[in-house]
C-alpha cells in the first residue's frame, strides 16, 4: 500500500466530537472527562454534543471555555430502542449529531459512551462505510504481556462468514498500523489447536481465505495468545467469540487480582492492576471500516476512562486510520 | 430425579486406571504422580497401564507396591494419528486398555494425559455413551472468585446444535451435583449481552430449548461470569467457544499475575497464584455422557497435576457421576 501524503502532523490539534449523553451515571461524568482532556492534552479540542443549555451549564460549572465548542442535540437513544429506527426517526439524537460532525469534517472523530448499537448505526448510516466494506467491525486493543494486541470483531457481527473474517483482517491490519504496533502487523485467526483442519467450519474456511491475502498471516492463534500476545499483532474472530473472549479476559483479570491481593499485606497494587486489566467492559472500542473515526465506550465508564477514549480517538486520527484503511482496501480490490 | 441407591461410600477405595503413556515428558511424570497419589490418598488404588516391563521398572524405581497393579498395553496414540482408526486397528494402545478396565468394572475411572481425541475415542468406542447421549462433552471446573463453575463443552464438539447444547445442560447439571457444587445447580448459556434476542443464531435457538428443560436455567451469562462465578453453577457453550474461553482465562491469569508481580518486592506469591489460575491448558477435563468416568489432562502436565486429575476422577466416582447422569437423562426422556 502507499501511505497517504496528506497525513496530519503529530502536532496539529485534533477536534473530537464528544457525546455528552448516554452514560449510565449521567452527563457529569462526560463533562469531567472533557475537563481532564482539555487540561492535560493541548493537542485536542472538543465539540461537546448535548442539549445546549445543559451542556453550557456543565461546561460553566467546570470553567471549561478554551478549545471547546457546544453543538446542540436533543436526546440519547435508550437501551430498548431499535437504534437504526431511532436514528432514522430522530436524527437529532446526540450520537448521530456527533457522527454528522465527523461526516462534515468539523470533527476528526466522535466518541460516545451511549448504546453501542446506536453508535454503530450512526457511524454506518451517517458517516458511511468505506468502499468495499460490507460490515463495520468493532476492535479493541488488549494490553497483552508481550505487547498490545488488536482484537476484532468484539460484537459488531455475531454470525460472520469466512469472507467477512478476511475483510476484518484488512481492517485490523490498518488499525494496528495506525496504532504503530508494527510497520507490517502480523495477523492470526483465533481458533482451537494449531494444527491445520482444527477449529469449526467457519474457521476452516476462513483459514483458506486468509492464506490468500497479501498480509503476514501467521495462521492459528489460541485464546491464551490474546492476553499473552507476542504471536500476532491482530487477532481476527467473529463478533460473538470476540465479545465472549473480551469479557472472559475481564473476569479472569479480576479473579486473579482478587486472589493475589489476599497474599500480600498491601492488597492495593494487585487490585489496581486487576482493574486496569479488566478491560472487557471498559476498553474503548474503535469502529473499523467507517469513513471516519468513531470510538465507543461502556456506559458505566469513569471520567478517566472517557478521557482515555478521547485520547485513543485522537491517536488514530493523527495516524491516518481512515486513509490507511481506504488505501489498504483499494490495493486489495485492484 | 431419584438418587441412585447403590452409591459407593465416601470411605470405599476407588480404583483408577492410569495411562502411563502419552505425556510430553515421558512416563516418569505419570509414575511420579502415581507415587504421590499412593502416598497421600489412602482411598485410591491404581492400575498402571503401560508396557509391562517399563511400567514394572518405573514402579520399582519408586518403591511402589501397595494398592497398585500393572496391566500391559502396547503403545500410545501419536498426535498425527486419526484416533478412531488407531483404536480400531490397535485396541492394545494404552488409553484404550485403560478404557476397557473401566468398561469391565475393574476400575472406577481412567485417567490419561495422552491425545485428547484418543481419550474421547476410547471412551466413546470402548466404554460407550449413556442412553440418549448423542455426543460426549468435555467439561472442566473453573476456580472462579465466588465458587467453582462447570464449563462445558471445551473442545469435544466444535459445531454444536441447539439440541446438543440442551443435552450439555443436563450433563453439566449432573456433573455439578457430583462435584457437590449445589444440590440443584443453576445452568446458564454463555452468550453476549443479557437481553433476550442477543447472541448468534445458535444461542437464540438454544435459549428456547433450555427454557423448556426441567432445570434451573437462569438464561444468559457473559464471558466474565465464567471466571467471576456466582451467577450460574454450570455454563453451557459449544466446544469451539468453550476452548477459546478456557485458553483466554489462562492467558489473562498469566498476564495479570505477571504485571502484578512487578509491583511487589516479592513477586513469588503473585506468580504462584497466576500459575494456579492458569487452568486453561492444565485443567483436568472430565468426559460427560459416557457410561464410565474418564479424565483427560494436558500432555505437558506436571506430576502434581496428574495426581490432581486422579483425585478429581476418584471424587466424581465417589459421588456417582455416571448413575446421576443416567438417572437425569432417563427422567428427561420419559
Amino acid at each position: 500500500m502507499t501511505l497517504p501524503e496528506d497525513r496530519a502532523g503529530e502536532d496539529a490539534v485534533v477536534t473530537i466530537a464528544l457525546d455528552v449523553l448516554g452514560g449510565d451515571a449521567g452527563p457529569e461524568v462526560v463533562a469531567d472527562a472533557a475537563l481532564q482532556v482539555l487540561t492535560s492534552q493541548p493537542g485536542i479540542a472538543l465539540i461537546l454534543v448535548g442539549p445546549s443549555e445543559l451542556t453550557r451549564q456543565l461546561a460553566a460549572d467546570r470553567s471549561i471555555s478554551d478549545r471547546v465548542e457546544i453543538v446542540h442535540a436533543d436526546s440519547a437513544i435508550s437501551m430498548d430502542e431499535d437504534p437504526v429506527r431511532a436514528i432514522r426517526n430522530r436524527p437529532q439524537v446526540s450520537v448521530n449529531v456527533a457522527a454528522e460532525l465527523v461526516h462534515n469534517s468539523r470533527a476528526g472523530a466522535c466518541v460516545s459512551i451511549g448504546h453501542t448499537g446506536g453508535v454503530l448505526a450512526a457511524a454506518t448510516l451517517t458517516i458511511g462505510r468505506l468502499p468495499g466494506v460490507t460490515r463495520a467491525a468493532v476492535a479493541v486493543v488488549v494490553p497483552a504481556v508481550e505487547h498490545d494486541v488488536v482484537l476484532l470483531d468484539v460484537g459488531g457481527t455475531v454470525d460472520a462468514t469466512p469472507e467477512l473474517l478476511a475483510q476484518f483482517a484488512h481492517l485490523g491490519h490498518a488499525f494496528a498500523q495506525a496504532l504503530e504496533l508494527s510497520d507490517d502487523p502480523t495477523v492470526g485467526l483465533l481458533t482451537i489447536g494449531s494444527e491445520p483442519g482444527k477449529g469449526d467450519a467457519l474457521r476452516r474456511l476462513a483459514h483458506e481465505q486468509l492464506l490468500a491475502l497479501p498480509l503476514r498471516y501467521i495462521g492459528a492463534v489460541e485464546g491464551d495468545d490474546v492476553a499473552i500476545g507476542g504471536k500476532a499483532d491482530v487477532v481476527v474472530t467473529d463478533g460473538f467469540t470476540g465479545n465472549v473472549v473480551l469479557k472472559a479476559l475481564e473476569g479472569a483479570a479480576i479473579n486473579t487480582a482478587t486472589q493475589i491481593s489476599k497474599r500480600y499485606a498491601d492488597p492495593a497494587p494487585a487490585l489496581e492492576v486487576g482493574q486496569s486489566f479488566a478491560i472487557g467492559a471498559h476498553a474503548g472500542a474503535v469502529l473499523l471500516g467507517i469513513d471516519g473515526v468513531s470510538v465507543v465506550g461502556h456506559g458505566a465508564s469513569t471520567a478517566g476512562e472517557v478521557a482515555a477514549y478521547v485520547a485513543l480517538a485522537a491517536r488514530v486520527v493523527r495516524h491516518d486510520l481512515v486513509a490507511r484503511t481506504a488505501a489498504e482496501l483499494s490495493d486489495t480490490n485492484q
